[in-house]
């Protein structure tokens, strides 16, 4: 796999802040996305278009969209949930909408109030407005590879709604594994078919680390071909069906396993984890990337003994 | 890979508690053994037989080896780092010792405050002493997979070792991942050589989650062919040089995760996550497990608006 390319976007000022209690301010938001913008990534989900009542931690969206210095070969996306919301996407000048509905009916009906098909037939209407410019159309598909009421998701529903949405002439679509229940061969073979199926459409991989596997199940997706996939800057996002459990999957971690593997993500991670570091100020609370604590496998250690400020304490037998 | 045997060796209660300043009592790790040995393992690491001094939180090891109940099928295997060790330990009946050294030189020399190769010549008289017995002989190669001080380590320097202790007839070699520096390529890649060159060793591998890539490289690890893993319960087990970072591999997130992928364990997941869920009540802090905070990915929730007691709160599009 050496060099080959891996595309990877940014969803924690929107899939992370949106989780937050604490209103990250404006300012820092849009310094914050300027320092991802120089992080090399393919895109980034700058904020959410939806409502300030329902999320108000992003009830600034216009303010970022603004604020923010884009960079040349980035596409920079934003959530929308509705016609109001592609307006105010528009006027913005986004480069792509994210729409969202999800595979189960029972997880459209609590997190979007509303069927399915009534979600389907909203976002057809979005799609009719954004398709009369020249702005890109992506629609991410929740509940995925499993929803947390219904359980199982059969492939071809997956397929099915996918079908549904190309037909519409959307250029990319997202599986997200919302709540974590995705699992290594389940992933390979739904990315396999979702890859036959639909050639032409860009495909994104959008895990959570809910039960721990989402570095795993990205080895399942790059090994069915995929190449695209969402992250979230420390691990930011959370699971409302998990409370205290891991979010999103980690950008940091995910660009450290695929270079270490080879892959050429574009990403660079000093960057990555400076920003990563600006978290826990910005949210008040801690972040769960494993890395930032622990550093690149490469970060070495003195040998105690020597100046050994800051330095672990040793302990005889103490590891394996 | 449905119904392939994996064999799942638990070392929550040596490599865990080791790592832990609040001392577990005797009897109630007398109780967490026993019910982990009802929950289907291959192999439970029971204590360690180093010095009460170098490792307090182990002092009861003779205690506890003869406190337990040991089921047929399960083998209980011990640290021992000398004779001294092995003399206490075979006084007791184990069923293995499990020997250790590393293979970088900085880190045996941090670890076990010798060199190398006066590592290797003392674990030489130990398999002398215990070959004239029937008990089983386990060497564990710390810093296999990288060195927190020396950093990449050559295959076959840890070709090499395996090469010395096959040469003395050991019957097992566990290659540990021992500060989380593993990643999946490489771990592919020197499974596949160990395998070909020791094919009658038998292989477990040792992956610690400090950069989250722990089950990733379960993964890899069974592409190359092996089907011996240690494991912690709840994720415990430390790391000195990533104060904070998760631990070893979390047993019941990998169970989970095999068991999902059709591979046979043999291990009751419920039962596990019951004993998991004992752990914060013995060491006195939470545990790194998002298994046990978020539940099986099939644990499914009702719908909110119902009777809710205890359900998440759900806001509109709060999840992706």
């Amino acid at each position: 796999m050496t060099g080959k390319r891996v595309h990877i976007q940014e969803v924690a000022t929107r899939d992370g802040f949106q989780n937050e209690a604490q209103f990250v301010e404006t300012d820092a938001k849009i310094a914050l996305i300027d320092d991802l913008s120089a992080c090399g990534y393919a895109k980034i989900e700058v904020t959410s278009f939806t409502s300030p009542k329902a999320i108000p931690a992003l009830r600034d969206a216009e303010a970022v969209m603004h604020g923010i210095a884009r960079r040349k070969g980035i596409v920079y996306t934003v959530l929308v949930p509705n016609i109001r919301g592609a307006e105010r996407a528009l006027s913005c000048g986004v480069d792509e909408v994210n729409l969202v509905m999800s595979v189960s009916e029972s997880h459209n009906r609590t997190n979007l109030r509303m069927s399915r098909e009534q979600s389907f037939a909203q976002l057809r209407d979005v799609i009719g407005v954004v398709k009369q410019t020249s702005v890109a159309i992506n629609v991410s598909l929740s509940t995925a590879m499993g929803c947390p009421m219904e359980g199982d998701i059969a492939q071809e529903a997956v397929l099915g709604w996918m079908q549904r949405f190309a037909d519409l002439g959307v250029h990319g679509v997202t599986l997200c594994d919302t709540t974590g229940m995705a699992f290594p061969s389940q992933v390979g073979a739904l990315c396999a078919a979702a890859r036959k199926r639909f050639p032409a459409l860009e495909l994104t991989l959008h895990f959570h680390n809910t039960r721990g596997m989402a570095l795993a199940n990205t080895l399942a997706a790059l090994d069915a071909g995929i190449d695209r996939f969402d992250a979230s800057l420390g691990g930011l996002g959370g699971c409302p069906y998990a409370p205290g459990a891991t979010g999103n999957v980690c950008t940091e971690e995910l660009v450290h396993m695929l270079e270490l593997d080879g892959y050429d993500t574009g990403v660079d991670l000093s960057a990555l984890l400076s920003a990563s570091a600006l978290l826990p100020g910005l949210i008040g609370h801690d972040v769960p990337s494993q890395l930032l604590k622990a550093g690149r496998r490469l970060d070495l250690h003195a040998m105690p003994g020597a100046a050994s400020e800051g330095r672990p304490e040793q302990r005889a037998f103490d590891i394996n």
